[in-house]
C-alpha cells in the first residue's frame, strides 16, 4: 500500500462533506489506506484544523454507510487531517502549503507521494494545475496524481483546450477523471460478469440480443445547481459523459486477462465504432425533453422555467434518449437505446437487455411469448434478473413471464466514492475515464450539441413532459419504431407484476411485461 | 370436453384414496370435468355406495391440496360415484359391469367414452384386458382408453409380453401408461421452457454444457412395499422408468410447433441415443447401493436388511447412480449423471445443468471460477435458478457465486395425478411413456439387469451407505474421474450457503459451491 499524501481542493465544499470524507473513513475502517497517509484540505475559508477536523467528524456521522461506532478508532482517523487556508489564484498561498506537505512527509516518513483531488468548480482547473506546477509542489521523488470531478469541458473544443492545459502539468497516465458511475460496484462487476460468466458471455451478443435499454432516471429536480445545470442540460451533465461510459462498459468485449489499458482500448474501440449522427439526422435518433409541474410521490412538484435560478423562457433539457448503434462485430444492427432525466417516475439506473426470439413466428397459439430479458440493477439497489416463460400451470398452451432474481446485500456494499478513490491511490486506471474516451464521447455528442443550439434551424425540437412521469411520449415512439418499448426502469418487487404509485399518489397495478 | 365413463380398477386401494380422488376433486372444482361425467369404482370388498362415497369424501378432506370448502359442491361431486363390487378373474362381474355402465350412459346421456383406470397390481392387467374385451365392455361406438399404472414388466422380455397382451384389446393409441413424473408440472414445463425461451434454448447444447446431473432422492425407506421393492430394486422402482423419462424429456429438442407425435418421437430418438453398456462394461458406469441404519432429520432408522418384510441377505440395490451419453449431434460428449435412492440426506427431485468456461484457464487469480449453473428444482419445491459469478464487492480480484433464483408459488399448482388424468380424459397422450419408450428403456436396462443378477461373476458390488447420507462414496468417484463433483440436491435456500441438518440432527453450514 502507497503511502500518500492527499491534498484536497474544495476541503470545505458540499461533495467533500457528502461523498469523500465517508468514502476515506470507510477505506480507513477497511484498512484500506495506508499506516502512513495524510489529508490535507484546503478552502477559502478561514478554518482552524479543530473546525476543519469537527466538520469532517460531522459529515462521518451524517454521511458514512457504516457508523462511528469506535471513538478511538474514529480519532486516529480524524487525526491524519490538516487544514491550509488558500486562495487558489495567489502562488503564495501554493508555497504555504508546500510547506505543510513537506512537513507532514517529514513527519510520517511518507515519500513524495502527493494525490491532488481537485473537488472545486472546473473553471479553476486550469490555475490549480499551473500553480502546482510553478510552486513545486507537482516536483516529487514519488508519483503525483491528479484526481478531477466532471465536467471535463462543455464541447469538443473546451475539452481539448482543458486537456491541454493539464497536460503540460500531469502525465495522461497521472490524470484519473472521475465519473463517478464508473465506481458503481454494479458496474465495476460489469466485466467480471461478462469474462466468468460463460453463459452470459455467449449470450452477449447481436446473434442473441434483440435490443439494450440503458435508463438512469432521478425524480429530483435541478435542485441548488441551476447556474450550472441551465447551461449543461442532460446532454452534457448526463449523457456525454455517464450514460456513454455505461454504454461502453456494458459493450466492450474483453479477453479475461485485461488490464486497465485494454479496458481502456476495447472502451475506446467501443466509442469509435458509435455510428456518428450528422446535425441534421440527430431528430431521428435523440429526443429532447423539459419537465414541467407534475407530482413526485403523490406531491406536487414544479416545472423546471418555475425552479428557482432558471428562466421563464429556459429551452434546456433535462431528458434525454437517443438510439445508438455501435457498428462492429459483436454488436451490429442491435439498437442501444439510452435515457436519462430529471423528475421521472422512479428513481433507478438499469440495464435491460432483450434477446431475440427466433422462434416466436412458430408459436402454437399465435400469442407471441415474452421477450426474454436479462435486467441488470445499478442502482439505487443492485441485482441481476432474467425474465424467462414458463408453462402455465393450469393451461397447457399458455405460458407466463416469470423473474429468476438476485438481489445483492446493500449493507456490504463500498460506495462509488470509495471505490474510485481506493483505485486512485493504488494507481489503478480502470474504472476512470481515459482522454481519448473523453475526446471520442464529445466528438459523438457534439453534433446533437449543434443541433440543440442551432436556433434558426430549430432541428431538435423540445418536448414537455410532467414531472413525475416516464418522459415524453417521443421517447416511446423511438423504440416503437424499431417494434419495441422501453421495459420498466424499476420493479417494486421481483415478480412480474410491479405495483407503482401514479402522479396523484394513487397505487396503480399495471404488468409491464404483456 | 368429452362426456366419459371412469372406470377404476383398485377402487379400494391406497392410491386411488391418496391420489386419484383428490385429482379427480381438483379437476372437478376447476370445471375441468365434463358436466356429463361418471366414475365406477371397482373392488373385491363389498361396499354399499354410500361406503363408497364416504370413503371417496374421506380421500378428499385428508388428501386434496384444495380443502372441500363447499358442501355442495362436494356433494355433487360424490354423486358421480358408483360402486361395483368385482372379482377380476370372474367373467360374470363385467357382465354387471357392463350393466352399470350403461345404466350410467342412459342416465347422464353420455356417449360410449369409456376409460379404464388399472390401479391393480400389475399381475392383474392381462386378465383385465382379456375381460374387458369378452364382456363387451370394450366394444364402443365412441372411444376407449387404457390407463395403466407402473410397473410395466420387470425386463425386456415380459414388458414385450404384457404389450402384446394389451395390444390385442387395445390399440397403441388406447393405451396411457402413467409414469407419474411427467404429471409434474416442471415436467410438463422442461419442453416450454426450452422452446420459448430463446436464451435457455442457445445454451441447452454441448457446445455449453460441461455435465448434466439428475438426482431423484428420497428420505423414506422401503415403507409398506417390500415384497414388490426387494424384487424390483431402485433399478427398475425408478431409474428403468422415471430417471430415463426425466432424461429423456430433458434431452430432447423439440420444434416448438411439436405435437405429442413429435414429442415421442424424440424421446425415443434420445432414448436410441443412448450408448449401451455392455455387461462387462456396466461396473465402470452404474454404482449400486444399499443403506444401512443411520439418522434420518435426526433420528435413527433401521438398514434395509433389517426393515419388515427384507431378508437379512438382501442384496437389492436402494440407490442406482450411473454415467450416462447421448450420442447424437446436441449431446455428443456430454456425461449425464443420474442417480436415486432411499433413505437419503434430502427429499428432492432436480436437475443440474454445469456449464463450461472455456476462459478458466486465462483467469486472473488463478483460482478457478465456480461453474455456471442451471438449477430446475422439480420437487417437493419447484424452482429455477441460476449460478453465476459477481465481482466481491470488496475484492477487486475475487469472485464469488451467487444464485438468481425463482421460486413457484405451490399454493396454485395442479399436482402431477391431476395433469395426468385430465390429459387422458382429453386424449392428449404428450406425458406418457410410449411402448416404444419403454421398450427403448428396457432394452437399455437389460445388460444391467443381467450384470446385477449374475452371481457367478459378481460384475457389479453392492455398496453400503449410511441412511441420511448422500449415498455410496463410490457414487462420488463417478463424477471425480471426469473432474466433476454432485451439486447439492438441495438448497435450504436461495444462497448459495446451505443451512443442512447433519446426520446426528446438528444443523452444519457448508458452501456447496467453491
Amino acid at each position: 500500500m502507497n503511502a500518500a499524501t492527499f491534498v484536497l481542493f474544495g476541503a470545505t465544499g458540499d461533495l467533500a462533506q457528502r461523498k469523500i470524507y465517508p468514502a476515506l473513513f470507510n477505506l480507513y475502517i477497511d484498512r484500506k489506506l495506508s499506516p502512513s497517509f495524510s489529508v490535507i484540505g484546503l478552502g477559502r475559508t478561514e478554518w482552524t484544523e479543530s473546525d476543519f477536523r469537527s466538520r469532517v467528524e460531522q459529515s462521518i456521522r451524517t454521511f458514512s454507510r457504516r457508523p462511528a461506532v469506535n471513538e478511538a478508532e474514529l480519532n486516529a482517523f480524524l487525526d491524519l487531517f490538516r487544514y491550509c487556508r488558500l486562495n487558489v489564484a495567489v502562488p503564495e498561498d501554493y508555497e504555504q502549503l508546500l510547506e505543510l506537505v513537506r512537513k507532514r512527509e517529514q513527519q510520517l516518513s511518507i515519500p513524495e507521494n502527493r494525490i491532488f483531488y481537485l473537488s472545486v468548480a472546473p473553471e479553476l482547473f486550469e490555475t490549480i494545475a499551473r500553480n502546482i506546477q510553478e510552486s513545486g509542489l507537482g516536483s516529487v521523488s514519488g508519483w503525483k496524481r491528479l484526481l478531477i470531478e466532471k465536467p471535463f469541458g462543455r464541447d469538443l473544443q473546451s475539452a481539448r483546450a482543458l486537456n491541454e492545459q493539464l497536460s503540460s502539468v500531469f502525465a495522461e497516465e497521472e490524470v484519473f477523471r472521475i465519473d463517478h458511475y464508473l465506481g458503481k460496484p454494479m458496474i465495476q462487476n460489469l466485466q467480471m460478469l461478462e469474462y466468468t460468466n460463460p453463459i452470459l458471455q455467449a449470450l452477449w451478443k447481436n446473434q442473441y440480443v434483440a435490443n439494450v435499454q440503458i435508463t438512469a432516471s432521478e425524480t429530483v429536480g435541478v435542485e441548488e445547481r441551476a447556474a450550472y445545470y441551465d447551461k449543461a442540460g442532460a446532454i452534457r451533465d448526463m449523457f456525454q459523459n455517464h450514460m456513454l461510459q455505461v454504454l461502453t462498459m456494458f459493450a466492450m468485449q474483453l479477453p479475461r486477462h485485461s488490464t486497465a489499458e485494454d479496458v481502456a482500448d476495447k472502451k475506446r474501440s467501443v466509442l469509435a465504432s458509435l455510428r456518428q449522427f450528422h446535425k441534421e439526422e440527430v431528430i431521428h435518433h435523440v429526443i429532447r425533453g423539459q419537465y414541467t409541474s407534475g407530482y413526485i410521490d403523490g406531491k406536487p412538484v414544479a416545472g423546471y422555467t418555475e425552479e428557482p435560478g432558471i428562466g421563464a423562457a429556459s429551452n434546456n433539457d433535462t431528458f434525454i434518449a437517443a438510439r445508438l448503434w455501435i457498428d462492429n462485430y459483436f454488436w451490429s444492427e442491435v439498437p442501444f437505446y439510452i435515457r436519462t432525466g430529471k423528475r421521472m417516475a422512479e428513481k433507478s439506473t438499469r440495464i435491460v437487455i432483450e434477446f431475440k426470439d427466433p422462434l416466436d413466428k412458430y408459436s402454437r397459439t399465435n400469442e407471441p411469448t415474452t421477450p426474454n430479458l436479462l435486467i441488470i440493477d445499478i442502482g439505487p439497489n443492485e441485482g441481476i434478473s432474467f425474465q424467462l416463460n414458463v408453462k402455465d400451470a393450469n393451461n397447457d398452451l399458455k405460458t407466463e413471464p416469470i423473474r429468476v432474481h438476485y438481489a445483492a446485500d446493500q449493507d456490504d456494499v463500498p460506495e462509488a466514492y470509495e471505490n474510485l478513490i481506493h483505485n486512485a491511490l493504488v494507481g489503478d486506471p480502470t474504472f476512470f475515464a481515459r482522454w481519448d474516451e473523453v475526446e471520442l464521447s464529445w466528438k459523438w455528442v457534439q453534433p446533437i450539441l449543434e443541433a440543440f443550439e442551432d436556433k434558426a434551424n430549430n432541428f431538435v425540437p423540445l418536448h414537455l413532459y410532467e414531472a413525475g412521469s416516464d418522459g415524453p411520449e417521443a421517447s416511446r415512439g423511438l423504440l416503437e419504431e424499431d417494434g419495441f418499448h422501453w421495459w420498466p426502469a424499476l420493479d417494486s418487487d421481483a415478480a412480474t407484476v410491479s405495483h407503482i404509485v401514479n402522479k396523484k399518489g394513487e397505487e396503480c397495478k399495471y404488468e409491464p411485461v404483456r
